[in-house]
């Protein structure tokens, strides 16, 4: 693609935001560079989707509490608490199938609720 | 917003991966750090904004060669080769206003093209 404009189907940013132990909770003490690695192995597996999903590992994302934390554009999916189990299902489901994993999205808080 | 989706109207990440001298370009050696703070005080000086523009630091976005880089979903902006003097038309005419600066888009090169 010569022309400006995006040349990514879809564009995963997955947190890679670190503090340590006994500081506020982030989703690298959670597991996050597990879960880009994941993503990265199981991207590579599909052929088909090389040159068209973009990964970025991020700073914060910002819902530290209920990490991993991954947005999916142009969509605007957000997953939180990922496990790496649920990787398979993210790339199969979404990235391979075009449909976001339903019971792995996040559910803001009410405005006002502590987070 | 206590449903799943995203709570933002536009998500803006600013690539900060850096490269020592004599290695491959990154956007952090060409800049991106002072690009990031004025975007951040760019946002700040917009209250109608808060909580509306999420603004993330990201790892390498791609365009090693033409940074610093930004990408703005949901609508996947590229910009490339941002200057410090640009980040107040990017506030301004694409944040406030809506409307991508047009004169800062990437192109991005045609495919095979050395990059």
């Amino acid at each position: 693609m010569s022309a400006s404009g995006s040349k990514f189907a879809r564009h995963v940013f997955v947190c890679q935001a670190s503090r340590p132990a006994g500081a506020k909770p982030s989703c690298g003490a959670r597991g996050s560079a597990e879960i880009l690695n994941g993503l990265q192995e199981g991207l590579a597996a599909h052929p088909d989707l090389w040159g068209s999903v973009s990964l970025t590992p991020t700073g914060c994302l910002g819902p530290c509490f209920d990490g991993p934390t991954i947005v999916v554009y142009p969509e605007a999916t957000w997953y939180c608490g990922v496990k790496r189990d649920d990787v398979k299902r993210i790339v199969d489901e979404h990235m391979v199938g075009g449909k976001p994993v339903a019971d792995l999205l996040y559910r803001w808080p009410a405005e006002g609720d502590d987070e």
